[in-house]
């Protein structure tokens, strides 16, 4: 089979990325250096805890975004190399992109930049968002636009979260508002840039297998399973980091239950939809992060698990059919069900939980409010004792507003961006394809009577001839 | 393709599941809190080694759950989705419905209820034993079924726990008696009162393709890797929770090959069968839990492995076809011979481990039999000093004899109660099939040309003949 | 179908592994024990802390061989079954085998052995080793061949390890020399006696198929996740051990994008290779071993993962052919690009590491070189300082000389071994098949209308139209 000619620009995807690795080489070499050997018992000590209590939980989010993340979107039964590799390569590329760029901005006034796993740790959650993204495209880009798409979106999260979180002090322990609202918005800017007005029909190698939804369930597992460790990784390992963990964890458990009501309520013949079930058990999850370290009572994680997998049931069935009518927005995977609303959900949760717990503990020590990680804690505590529970309740409000505006806005761009055609955004006949990328057996070319082809096929043969 | 009308009675599952979350909802939010945040230093030491002491094994006990024995239970080719998801469905609604009656019951007198991770991990483990049950109807039973067998399942399971290990004071550390015997003879209990008199014929769908076999083991391999975390979970951390692990470890690795052995000898031409593997090389984890922190030699280990591997393929091989013609028991995953027979060899071996223990530790201090997790093993210790180590053997038999009746008996009843036709039991021909609870696409129809294949063929057929 | 007379010597199968079985149980009945119970309160934190800081890597490293190394080897077709139950009765056979060596070896003079879970470690190390070779070989040998071969490797392989790191004091944390270049050559050296001059023709069944080939990337994703346990088990929880994890994330994430890069470069439509990402992601993993706990800049770890993962990719593009071309050398799983070239790599890196650590750190204290875990981090510390660092650097290559002569020589005799025909090496119609090995439904025979179907399907649809 000729190569077509819209897949020749790939070329550009192996210059691009080897001159990123050339430059991030060099960066390295002259700015990045690892902490002194400590020759001291007692920093000895440190590091060894340092290592014990976030290592567990760094190995559970790399399974999640490498195996989990990769499996869930496998469930387009022909670009599931594509989904798994392509995740892979961002997942790299963002974190290694952020690195740079955290270290430039944040570091740069020390001299020399001190590598250690809470950075790598942080440029991990950076690279999330691109991944999240994608999912609004997914298919229907090229790598060249994938990688382009996340050397935009890093820096604009990086400097979003820095407002939010540093300047604004919003409370967000476990990202969502900065990780999943964020991306959820930027991906669908950079949607409707892309596609414009056309809209997408719906393309035949789109529609799941049994096998590919199977696949695609597993993921869905895995993430759900690991999902405590992303969501408590950044507390302090105390009662606030124990409080995320069960939050989640009831959260997402009524996620699932109540995915199941929602969808078999929805369809007519009270059938699940495997879409539902892959994605409004985990909408929990998003929902929780907000909240998870926050003096809230359980049943509050259980009512936010089961709201947010409502919404996102319902979103899937009725809002995301409506955008693609009415604004000709494209949701491939439908992030913005499954990152969007309930993250919108969580955030209004904050508001609350910031207001209710004020009422709570009035007289009391305001750290009862929140504890989270690191040094940043004392700075958050500090403020919202200073602003008083109402002035945190705008704050988490204007959060919400920045991380919308800036990751519509800089999705919009970045799409626009996108129509390069040198960036070869592939033709509508090879979307939703792995074959113009990877050299894999075509599944169109007679595979002799040997080939995998099953059981039905041969035994057919017989039968024909 | 019209829905037939076998199927409708589905609402039910919705307004179950729905109820089930609002009742939930309302005692959480009335009777169940989180510790209060402790403000001492000391305290929140404690809370940080809790959590670093429990949380890394309940991840990997939840990777058990989800994803290992979802996938071990992929092997009917047609039935994957509905095994993955029926099987995370259950986990989560005994797991909340555990958590309801263990509040309930053990803790109602102390006003609040206060959650922490340890009653979550309770609640797991309860939860088991109706994923365990399910074995024996899988395929055969609609999602409501289950949850109704759930429902009655977990309350015995609870009283029955209660009953050997507080009150008789049964030593079982991995749960060999009160899980896996419990829920084996549970599950076989439903099974002989569902299907009655009925002999289930072989059914088209029923047998494993070479890929539904290959993710049923990628299933068993998940489960042997994180066995030894069930096994030593509740274990103090020290010499008893080490010695777990290794017995745990040397168990398994000591079934894995003598399941090879003894797969390979048992079939006329030497090959090895699937279900034999995925089976067999899990057996010794089971019946070693009872013995598992016991001061027995390791060589006791893998000979205890190596027995329950045998026992359990010599089940498949004659026990399960005997039981199937003379009493007409359908087990369909053979739970029999990976719950039950290793489960009542494993008791077997922890009354011989107290009578030799005691011998040789004759004049030495009790606590050197055996160490169980937290506060109850001051009470067991005290017991077994008490009872001397016949009395102790005594009470292991009389566990094992609690466990067998008090399963069967429940199980009976709940399976007379699952032929209520308001429970929409499949018809035989929707049986072992994703289609009546799914909107999967149906492999029938016909595909298009760019669908995965699969179809194809089937479609194909229709216009060849 | 009958069964062909070849695979009639399976019977030796069970016999071997049952023999074994029991001599092991024999073994440990006679010579291991636990230690004994600890009574006192600090050995008890002692063995606590133990388990802690080993257990979650140990978990990690046997997810990765279990489910992460048989799932990349399952990218033959209709050997998947084989690839993962060979994998796994391989590495329990080799970790029985390599326990009961160490014990007779190192501990006999101690009298009894006392098992813990470092010496389980240990054992599970010797058996990677087994695992990597056999990937020479893959679908061309019977189980029982692969058996003998255990056999015969496990002991040159603790023979080889304790001349290269007790006896030559060669650094190696993560095993790159006494692992992955043993590995390789030893499989290699099997390959060329077992096949001999005879070059072995493109098999139809060696095609992998797209499913394939996405259950083996999934493989490699779960190896690529948890490398970095696998590297750092060994090291102190300290600086070392901090700085190892970070080594291997960097060299591993490099690895990731330079093999998009280089498979990209080097394929004329630049598709990537299924294959050179499988293996190309994780060279960098297999380089960075024996660097990966000393004093050397973040750089240098990415140019490694950088340089080892293009060694990799030019090595299947190019010497792969030319060595079964010139050599009719025979390398079904490429372990020679994903073990050998950047093993050698990686060695060479040691042998600049320590002359270039020397002359940063001179004058100071030689334990900043390098700190290895447990007792013999004082040796190795003690035999830098007296050596000198040129010393150290011959030392490193003369480690690097004796894995590749010692495992290249018992190689060639293992491989002569596995000749005599009583090990029943698979006839080649029979090779890359299940068939002859598991009694799994045969995709050759008529499945009935409900089997699975697959690619066939299309293909037969044109004949037919």
């Amino acid at each position: 089979m000729a190569v077509p000619p819209s897949t020749r620009p790939h070329r550009l995807l192996p210059l691009f990325l080897g001159l990123f690795q050339g430059v991030l080489l060099l960066f390295f070499t002259h700015f990045v250096t690892y902490d002194e050997p400590s020759v001291q018992e007692e920093d000895t000590n440190l590091v060894a805890s340092q290592v014990y209590s976030i290592f567990p939980f760094f190995q559970d989010i790399q399974v999640m975004l490498v195996v989990g993340l990769g499996l869930l979107m496998t469930f387009l039964p022909r670009y599931g190399f594509s989904a798994l590799t392509h995740n892979f390569l961002l997942l790299n590329f963002s974190m290694q992109w952020a690195l740079v760029l955290q270290g430039l901005l944040h570091h740069f006034h020390h001299g020399q930049i001190h590598l250690d796993l809470h950075k790598v740790l942080i440029s991990e959650f950076a690279a999330v968002t691109v991944l999240i993204s994608v999912g609004a495209i997914l298919g229907r880009a090229s790598p060249c636009q994938l990688l382009v798409m996340a050397t935009c979106e890093i820096p604009v999260y990086l400097a979003s979260e820095w407002v939010i979180v540093t300047s604004l002090g919003v409370l967000d322990v476990g990202g969502t508002i900065t990780i999943h609202i964020f991306s959820c918005y930027f991906g669908l800017g950079v949607s409707k840039a892309l596609f414009r007005a056309t809209q997408q029909p719906l393309h035949p190698k789109e529609t799941p297998t049994p096998r590919s939804d199977l696949m695609s369930l597993v993921g869905t597992l895995i993430l759900w399973v690991f999902w405590p460790s992303f969501v408590a990784v950044l507390c302090q390992p105390s009662d606030a980091q124990h409080r995320a963990i069960l939050n989640t964890l009831l959260a997402m458990s009524a996620s699932a239950i109540t995915t199941v009501v929602a969808s078999s309520l929805l369809e007519r013949d009270g059938k699940l939809s495997p879409g539902h079930l892959q994605n409004g058990s985990l909408a929990g999850g998003v929902a929780i992060g907000v909240v998870a370290d926050m003096a809230m009572p359980p049943a509050a994680a259980l009512a936010l698990g089961s709201l947010s997998a409502t919404v996102c049931v319902l979103g899937f069935r009725f809002l995301t059919p409506l955008l693609g009518r009415k604004f000709r927005l494209h949701d491939q995977c439908g992030i913005h069900n499954l990152h969007g609303l309930p993250g919108i959900l969580g955030a209004a949760a904050s508001v609350v939980a910031v207001l209710v717990a004020s009422k709570d503990t009035s007289g009391s020590h305001p750290s009862q409010l929140s504890r989270v990680g690191g040094n940043a804690s004392m700075v958050m505590e500090g403020q919202v004792g200073a602003r008083g529970a109402g002035g945190q309740a705008l704050y988490q409000a204007a959060g919400l507003g920045v991380a919308v505006g800036a990751s519509l806005l800089a999705g919009l761009l970045t799409g626009t961006a996108l129509r390069l055609p040198c960036l070869a955004r592939p033709p509508e006949r090879l979307c939703f394809d792995d074959s113009p990328y990877f050299k894999i057996q075509d599944r169109a070319e007679s595979p002799g009577p040997d080939s995998d082809a099953e059981e039905g096929a041969v035994a057919l043969k017989e039968q024909v001839q």
